[in-house]
Parts: C-alpha cells; sequence; structure tokens
C-alpha cells in the first residue's frame, strides 16, 4: 500500500514533467504556473488510494489521475477570471497576472491536455473512464453556472445550494475515487461505493469550508475570517439563515445583505450575531457531520479488507478534520 | 456512397438534438445557439465522407464527426470573445449577445461535450481516435495563440504565418478526415494520405480566404471586402508584402500600418497598390493553387476506386473554387 506522502509526490512530479510542445511556450507558461502552486492534489491523491484499495499496482492510474487534476485547476483559472479573484494559494490569479484573454487560452489547452491525460487509462476501461471524466467535467461546469446563477438570485433553498456544491465540487472528488477503481479492476457495486464516498465527503467538506471561512482561526485557514460575509457570498449559512429567519430578523438580514458601505468587521459581527440566534452554525456542522458519517458508511461497505482502506480513511479524517 | 447535402442535413440533425442536461439550461442556450447558426458543417461532412470512402456503413463515424464540429464552434465562441469580433455568420456573437463571463463558461462545457461525441467512437478505435483529437485540440489552441501573439509582433515571416494556419485551420480538416478514415477502418498509410489531404486543402482554403477578403465580391463573400487591411490583420498578403518591400515601398507600407484616422477606403485602395506593384495576389493565388494540387495528390493515392473519391472531390472543388 501507498501512503498519501508518496502518492502526493508522485502526482507532484508527473505534473511537473507533463511534456509540452515547444513551439507553445506562450500558451503553456499560465498552465505551468497554476500547476506548480500545489495544493492538496486531493483528487489525484483519491484517485490513486482508491485503485491502490484493489490492486497493488497503481501505475495505469497515474496518467488518469494527474488528469483530473489539470482539469480541476483549468476551473480554478477560469473561475478565478469569473469571479475576478486576484489571489489563488496566496499568488496571483491567472488573469490578474497574463490577463483575461490569456487566462481564457492558457485555461482551454488545459481542458485537451486533462483529457489527453485522461486518454492513457488502460484500453479495455478508457471508454468507461471517459464517459466519466466527460460526464463529471459537464457537471462541474453546471455547477459552476448555477453558483453564477445563484449570487444574483434573491432566494436559494437549502437543496438548490446543496445541489449546487454537489455538481461543483463533490461530484470531481467522487469521479476520482471512481476512476481510481475502474482501472484498479473494482467491481461496479465497488466504484459506486466509492462514488458515494467521495460525494458525502465533498458534500462535507465544502459545508465545513463554509463555515471555517465564517468561524475559523484565520491563521489555520490561511484566508481572512469573515470573507464571505463581507462579499455577501451565498454560502450554506447564509441560504440556511435566510430560509430560517422570519418577521424582523429576517428584515435585518435583508437590510444587512443590502447595506452599502457598512464597515466589514461590524458587517462580520452583525451577521454572526444572526447566525447564532439561529443556530446556523450547530446544523451546518451537524450537516457536515452526516455527510461525513454517510461517507464512511459507503467506505466500510467496499469488499476489500479494512486494513486495506486506512489510508483512504486518515486522508478523509484528515480533510475533514483539519481545523476541528 | 452518400453524397454531401445528405452528410449535410445528418450532421445538422444529431447536432439539433445532441441531449442537454434539464438543469443546465442556461448554460446550453448559448451553445445550442452558436450550433444552429449553421455554416457548412464542413468538418463533419469531411469525416464522413472520409469513413466512407472505406466503408458503406458511416453510422459509427456520425457522433465523432460531430465531436470535431461542436469543438470547432467552442474555438469560435472563445475566438470571437478574445478577438472582440461582434458577427459570426451574420448572427450576433455569443459574448455580445450573452456577456464574456457567459461565452467562456459556455465554451468551456462545450469542449466536453465535444470529448463525449467523441468518446462514441467504436471502442478499438477509441484511444487513436481520442489522441489524434486530444493532439488536434491542443495545437488549435496552439494556433490561436500564435495569431494573438503575430497581431502585436512587427515582422512575421512567411513560414511562421503559414505554420500558423496550418495550427489553427489546417489540422482540424486534416484531423476530421483521418478520424473518419481510422473508424472507417482504413489503413495506417490512407488515414496518413487523408490527413495530408486536409493539411494541404485547409492551407489553401485558408490563403485564398486572405485573397478574397481584399480581392472579393462583397455580395458572394458576406463580408465587407477589404476589413483585414482597415484591421491591419496579418494576412498571407501582408505578411508577404512585409517580407518583399524594400526601401521606399517598405516605408510606404508600415506608414500606412501605422496611420490612425485614415479614410478606410483610402486605405484599401492604396494597399492594395502596393500589394499588385508587387504581384502579391499572384504568389498568393500560386501558393493556394500549389497545396490544392498537393491536395489533390494525396488523395488520388489512396487506395479506393476513383469513382468513390468523386463526393470528396466534388467538395474540395467546391470549397476552394467558390469564387473562382
Amino acid at each position: 500500500m501507498f501512503n498519501s506522502d508518496y502518492l502526493r509526490e508522485l502526482s507532484d512530479k508527473v505534473i511537473t514533467n507533463l511534456v509540452v510542445p515547444p513551439e507553445a511556450g506562450k500558451l503553456f507558461e499560465p498552465v505551468r504556473y497554476i500547476l506548480s502552486l500545489g495544493g492538496k492534489r486531493l483528487r489525484p491523491v483519491m484517485c490513486l488510494m482508491a485503485c491502490n484499495l484493489f490492486n497493488d499496482k497503481i501505475d495505469d492510474a497515474v496518467m488518469p489521475a494527474v488528469g483530473v487534476e489539470v482539469f480541476h485547476n483549468f476551473t480554478l483559472v477560469h473561475d478565478d477570471m469569473i469571479d475576478k479573484s486576484d489571489l489563488r494559494r496566496g499568488s496571483p490569479t491567472v488573469h490578474s497576472k497574463w490577463g483575461a484573454d490569456q487566462a481564457v487560452l492558457s485555461g482551454d489547452v488545459m481542458a485537451f491536455v486533462a483529457t489527453e491525460c485522461i486518454g492513457q487509462a488502460p484500453e479495455r476501461m478508457l471508454a468507461r473512464t471517459l464517459k466519466l471524466f466527460n460526464k463529471t467535467a459537464i457537471e462541474v461546469c453546471t455547477g459552476q453556472q448555477l453558483d453564477i446563477d445563484y449570487e444574483k438570485k434573491g432566494l436559494v433553498t437549502e437543496g438548490e445550494y446543496l445541489r449546487m456544491i454537489e455538481l461543483k465540487t463533490a461530484v470531481l472528488i467522487a469521479a476520482s475515487l471512481r476512476i481510481g477503481a475502474i482501472i484498479g479492476d473494482a467491481s461496479e457495486k465497488d466504484q459506486d461505493l466509492l462514488y458515494d464516498f467521495g460525494r458525502s465527503l465533498g458534500l462535507a467538506f465544502q459545508i465545513q469550508d463554509d463555515v471555517l471561512d465564517t468561524y475559523g482561526e484565520t491563521r489555520m485557514f490561511g484566508k481572512k475570517t469573515g470573507s464571505d460575509i463581507v462579499a455577501n457570498k451565498k454560502t450554506y449559512l447564509l441560504v440556511k439563515a435566510l430560509e430560517m429567519a422570519g418577521g424582523e430578523k429576517l428584515r435585518q438580514l435583508r437590510k444587512l445583505l443590502e447595506a452599502r458601505n457598512h464597515d466589514p468587521e461590524e458587517k462580520i459581527q452583525e451577521m454572526k450575531a444572526i447566525f447564532d440566534e439561529l443556530e446556523i452554525r450547530l446544523q451546518a456542522e451537524k450537516l457536515a457531520y452526516e455527510y461525513f458519517n454517510k461517507a464512511f458508511e459507503s467506505l466500510d461497505q467496499v469488499a476489500v479488507k479494512a486494513e486495506r482502506k486506512n489510508e483512504i480513511k486518515q486522508l478523509a479524517v484528515n480533510l475533514i478534520g483539519r481545523a476541528r
């Protein structure tokens, strides 16, 4: 069995050595840049671990795993441009460094570099792997569309919000695991279970991410606490609060959302006061915990010896428990 | 054998009926729009004809053929945005109708719809088809990068220009034909010949397109004659003129390129006068003709009976000969 540090380093090494067509220097400069900013490499590590559950040889899964990571970074390049974000992992985003046009074009080429990596799956698994990858990629684009649409929409239901983060975040983690399982020659049943594991884990992760943005320690989280509140971002907390608040509290909440030139620190404190009265944090953590448990229930049913699951369990715990 | 009208209608029908995920309405509205603007459907028709050279059954090639067309339209959506073009086939471009952000996101999803169509190639041809498609897609992005870079560059050589249009235009036509040949079960040799046919044809087509923009009849060409000259676009004509002009003529040419607020009609006339003195049109048409002949030499060597090639020959003649 391989541990997560080894798999992360392996993914990093392959990503760094992706071959670049020599005449396309300027096109690939932003590609190399965004891929060099690192990050947890969660998706390729998950993919390789899923393969490793069933098979001691994981070589066949390496390029598809890297493909998922390249795809993920492709979405970051375009999403950061659309969201006008200046920083990613503490460094300037591609569009703020090279301009919007270059971000579009260098992002585009990443979509096909990703598919090229996926295309290196073993031939007898290729059709299934590619089909899942394409379906997932279309879902991720749909999730980003919903995210954009919901930012402009007054009321978003909890169900709509959960579907949005499922599409935008959870299905790609789920697909990473299923691709690893396909290439590891897992049964259809085990593929389904690992997909469900990833889906639930992704939902838990995203809800917790929302909680951390408002309640986390700045230093641990690496992002200024309360930035979602200041930006009126439709997080699980805000969506839930808008759904639960009535009468006076709803008016208060709406006023806070509409206020211009409000002092950021005051806005954060007032919003948190409303959240606290409605016990929003508690409900968010409860829901994240439920998804987390659901994820583990799925993983437990995967038909391999319990000890083979230790690495992937530990990774999930580290992911979700990082600020507990 | 199928004729080009039938194959164009078949491509149109499949494109119109591509299944759209029901919850992604807004994301797919621009996709349906750009795909409904029509055009010649040259790439899918070429793909299906190439398959039909070797095989009377072309069903297996239909989805990959449509995939190439969806990819082509994906590049149009993003290129029009980057080039700030307002019109495409006489209708508003996606970004001018829905804004730049939507053009990026709806374009993105088309990349994966295209790959999904390619993914429906028969399983035993899938790896080869996908590899060629990805390689070509990366080349097309590279061609667009060179096009952007060359617009800012003072001097572009004839060789650089030809390589740019090869990547931006010719390789996709070549790949369409090769994908058809792969799925039609052609020999490696015949695949190469059809690829070369498409590559040469694409180069001839693009050079002739440059000639037509300056010398074509407005009515036939559907675009205002001389628009490339007004925009200082680096066409084959301008690149060649800059390469050939010396002394006083070069100064004259540079002055014309740098002039601000120059009357467009005057600029067109003065530029054409320089082109005429240098016999640029003649050289461009000679080169296009050479590529056109080269294309037919490749096609002639394909190991199927001459009469099977009549349809594809006629299509090529119609394409290049449209304004002769």
